[in-house]
């Protein structure tokens, strides 16, 4: 190792210890740890150019231990992705380095990392991109697509059941340019890892179809950078790099769980800088440094994408329908134009909904060569899969992803992918399994990315399956994520505008959730109003002094229930509200015209209440778990008729 | 294989899909696959009672594979357990016999399953259970606890993250006594597992310190029994024994996914009965089968239990002082008598609830020694931890659980513990990350067990860490569960109060969510109302007009706003709220008297506010998500002072 990169290694170490501990918060131990492995890999290998942040071929560095952020914002100060000050204020208000990455915040960040194992998880999601774009678009003579995806993880992430669920799929789709670089130091929050894990590592990674290379003094940027090319000599497996480190390096309490996450006293600071040999000044990096990234990092950079512009250009040259295709896909050009050339259901016929958002997944599938996605081992339930055959390494175009029963990864896999650029993913499952994905769903929400996540099986109507598979407050777990569209379709126009509005370039994910039962298509929904949350389904032959609001299978009772009550010459609106999170951001005037303040208002939903009292008095929802039996017993069994509604209320809301 | 075995085996078969058939629906591809190995299992090896289904020293059969209900009704039926009107009944209205397995519903159901991966994951906490138990009693001359954990898997559980999060565990505790039959037959829901996964399971279990038993022919019942018998011979590893079966045996579709999950047709029973050469008649056991049931599992648990109760009396005579203690752990008798005797809180004093809940659980653990938890690698931060050092092998008396990064497979294990009987387990984490929990805390709630889930960082006060880290809409999420007891409390001494109540026998998981930053000690709090979930915290000089609802750290700052809202002449009542949960349980007039419906509400708390327009008409919520920044700046940016309070009531309450 030469005494430049020594230098770097340690500027990057000192002035990452003192500005957390200017901050006072923040993660010292990986920064001074992890130091050599993050410079070598972006001084020797990633390609990534800071005056084209999103430059599309560009290499992917994703931190999945998120709280290492202070490592990752002084090399992209270095690259020239953001200044001097923004990294002086790390975790401060307005800072552009908040306390973990965070996309779409700080140029140069790919994902937002935080929650152990959703970068790596991710990261296969991005490799999956890669894959099918390069397969898509490469010739023999051309590599357009051609980039790898790093990711540094610690001990704590390959503890996680999601990294495990996305490694095990990324081993066995043979994606071969996902390289992870794992910085093993033997300490984690609570103390030494042998205290809580045991694992062969080498041995677990293999089994799962990668390949394992052992780097054994992690502080060696020579060793490490040997391992990551011997990492990029494909033999058609993702690679794990195990590099050995030391926690909090130089650091007088390094080795300890005590600096992993506090940050250090000025003795220890100056104690730092003693045992590094470290003399310049503080918070600035050495002008040596400076140089060596801008060389390294910043013009090879800018070198490697202007190569690739120019390829490009030779590309469209030879290839001119392959690059015009190429166009669409990066810059997200492929849309459904008009709703009205979609998929029309006849009023009157009953189909499900899940049938429903099946068969336009597979249209739009056909329309649309950027879309990309499948269900955890549920497709025949779901009905939702991809066009073009099981991708894989014998069918890297194919985009029906199969992703086995692991519905996190699965989530995480669908955000990697939308993140990526290029392609849109959805995934799919049952709806009660959202639980075993809302870590990856919120992290669709705060990185205002449109992820699309398609359930079936909506309510306690799943039937014999009983309570383990009838959601009930899934539907409030989702509904509260901030940022997050949940669409309940009422019947086939409906879920077919849904999908619609989700296909569009959202700063959101969407949620689609759909019955497993018939529904009738019924006349008085309105597709056109899908995209304003709510609307006025049903309005009675008198003025109305009542309002039910509802949504999804119940609509079709309620508007009988309102049928019910004008033959009693009571009065009701129905309101169809497919969408809470779009109704919520209409003007006060047109919520006004849908839920007049002044009528008593009753909601009605085959789930929890709790997410209804926003909008209606009385709520006839479940507040229990289900029960299993067959469908045709249980809406009387939970007081969904036309009678029981019409009791509750007459009893709570027209006393 | 005699031929005994062959028709017991042939008849589970047959009875099962043509059950299957008549309730039309269910999952016969595992009931046809798997019979043989559960067969083996109950007859030649698990020791359970019918006449005591709770016998103390049973062995534990979980069925993880919960859509393989049919085939336990049916052993269940011929042990004894269950008649066979129950099983006919299968997944019909009011039926002992759901679709999927339910704990405390049917006689010897250890466990609610269904969602995949939970089942394996309850059952390393139920193995961790025995390991205690045994070592906390056991003698040289006497094994009062000596009881196997047996878990029935299927292909999907394996690839499920939290299955592997335990099984990692398990391999670090080596928990030999855990022996996990893999029902291996190469199809998943979707197709053939090979188009999903390509692990190499051997590696990978003995990667992570288990022992893998191979068994060729899973139709052989001396095979798989052969196989069993190897397992109990520990090395001091878990066991997984893969025995190849081919699903849906004996139907003429059998191999193929489509026999997974739909039931057979008329025609297909058929040709069942034809394939295994079964003559015998619908819905009812073949006698001589019935025979070797009651001879081989029910006669010989029957004995089994008998020896037991012999050899403990035995043991009662010989070591007195521990037969009291077995009995205190068996039958839950310890407990904190009186509140008064709990650790006390100054008023006036500042300590944050987090620090609270690791003195009170530190203490709760002098005091009672059957207790056991511990946290995911974040004890530091959440402060929790058992008592008598890190259980595992060196230590099986250690009642400290070092979960590592693993928090769903530490909220599975946790259930296990409760459900295992003799211990009250507890377990911790950053609340954000009750996200990655959640599949396994509504297990708990549904199964109506006294799971103790503890959380630290509650709220945006979490600071610098930012949004990832920063809880919005979890109170939501948790609040919203059914059967779900969660508190937040406002001081130390609702905390204390808080914890007292969840070690109750309670039936249902209680969830304690604390603070990082210090609150204080204040004089207006009532420990002895929380279990009334609400009460009155202040009250204005003069007849109140309005009430302010709210909880934990927003309590102080709501009695500032009172406070100064009386210096305006405008009287406002502060209500105290830590658990809606138990605020709905009370009367109609419990609840008038603290939330008059005369009078208009406002809610506050830095959170979703979904949860509380069902008790207030404004809320003073958070929703979008959180900012990375300093503790002290974050109230004001997120409108949690007391002038942007005052302002929000002005505005919206007092119109």
């Amino acid at each position: 190792m030469n005494s430049l990169d020594n230098l770097s290694v340690n500027s990057l170490r000192v002035m990452g210890a003192e500005i957390i501990s200017k901050a006072k918060s923040g993660h010292p131990g990986i920064v001074l740890g992890a130091a050599p492995i993050v410079h070598t890999l972006f001084t020797r290998h990633l390609n990534i150019n800071p005056q084209d942040s999103k430059w599309f071929d560009r290499d992917r560095f994703i931190l999945s231990a998120g709280h290492g952020s202070m490592l990752l914002y002084e090399i992209l100060h270095l690259a020239g992705f953001i200044s001097l000050e923004d990294i002086k204020s790390f975790r401060q208000k307005g800072s552009l380095c908040p306390g973990h990455p965070e996309y779409g915040h700080t140029a140069g960040v790919e994902v937002t990392t935080g929650p152990l194992g959703q970068g790596i998880a991710m990261s296969v999601g991005l490799a999956i991109s890669e894959k099918f774009l390069a397969a898509r678009f490469n010739k023999n003579d051309y590599s357009v697509i051609n980039h790898y995806t790093y990711v540094l993880c610690g001990d704590g992430d390959l503890q996680e059941g999601v990294s495990m669920e996305a490694m095990s799929l990324a081993g066995h789709l043979g994606l071969d340019k996902l390289i992870v670089l794992y910085d093993s130091n033997d300490i984690q929050l609570d103390g030494e890892v042998a205290l809580a894990n045991s694992e062969n590592t080498k041995l677990k990674m293999e089994a799962m179809g990668w390949r394992h290379i052992f780097v054994e003094n992690g502080n060696d940027c020579d060793e490490v950078d040997k391992a990551i090319n011997l990492a990029k000599e494909s033999d058609g497996r993702p690679v794990i790099i195990e590099i050995k480190t030391t926690i909090g390096y130089g650091a007088p309490n390094s080795g300890e769980a005590s600096v992993h996450g506090k940050p250090l006293s000025t003795e220890q600071l100056i104690e730092l800088r003693k045992n590094l040999d470290y003399h310049f000044d503080e918070f600035d990096f050495p002008e040596d440094v400076k140089k060596q990234y801008k060389q390294m990092v910043s013009d090879r950079g800018y070198n490697a994408c202007c190569s690739w512009n120019k390829d490009l250009e030779d590309y469209s040259a030879k290839y001119p329908a392959d690059y015009k295709a190429l166009c669409s896909f990066m810059y997200e050009d492929y849309k459904i134009d008009e709703f009205d050339t979609m998929p029309k259901y006849e009023i009157g016929s009953k189909i499900s909904t899940r049938k429903v958002m099946g068969q336009i997944i597979d249209w739009m599938g056909s329309k649309l060569p950027n879309i990309m996605g499948g269900s955890a081992d549920l497709s025949s339930s779901t009905m939702v899969k991809g066009a073009d055959g099981i991708f894989g390494p014998s069918n890297p175009l194919g985009r029906n992803i199969k992703f086995g029963v692991r519905e996190h990864a699965m989530a995480a896999i669908t955000n990697g992918i939308t993140v990526h650029g290029g392609l849109r993913a959805y995934c799919a499952g049952f709806f009660v399994f959202s639980d075993y994905m809302k870590p990856a769903i919120r992290l669709a929400a705060l990185m205002s990315i449109p992820s699309l996540f398609y359930f079936s099986h909506d309510s306690i109507c799943v039937g014999e399956d009983g309570p383990t598979h009838q959601p009930i407050e899934q539907l409030t777990m989702i509904r509260s994520i901030p940022n997050t569209n949940l669409f309940r379709p009422a019947d086939a126009r409906e879920m077919t505008a849904a999908i619609f509005e989700s296909f569009k370039p959202n700063k959101y994910p969407t949620v689609i959730v759909t019955t497993r039962q018939d529904l009738p298509v019924l006349d008085c929904t309105k597709p056109e109003e899908v995209s304003r949350g709510a609307y006025v389904a049903y309005e009675p032959s008198k003025p109305c002094k009542y309002v039910i609001v509802t949504c999804g299978s119940e609509l079709s009772l309620c508007l009988e229930v309102a049928k019910k009550l004008e033959s009693e010459k009571i009065y009701v609106r129905v309101v169809s509200m497919p969408s809470m999170f779009l109704f919520d951001k209409q003007s006060v005037e047109y919520k006004e015209s849908i839920l007049p303040s002044n009528l008593p208002v009753m909601a009605v939903e085959m789930g929890s209440s709790m997410p209804w009292y926003k909008y209606a008095k009385v709520v006839h929802g479940i507040d229990t778990f289900g029960l299993s039996m067959p469908l045709k017993e249980l809406p009387e069994v939970f007081g969904f008729t036309v009678d029981a509604i019409i009791d509750d209320f007459k009893k709570n809301l027209k006393k």
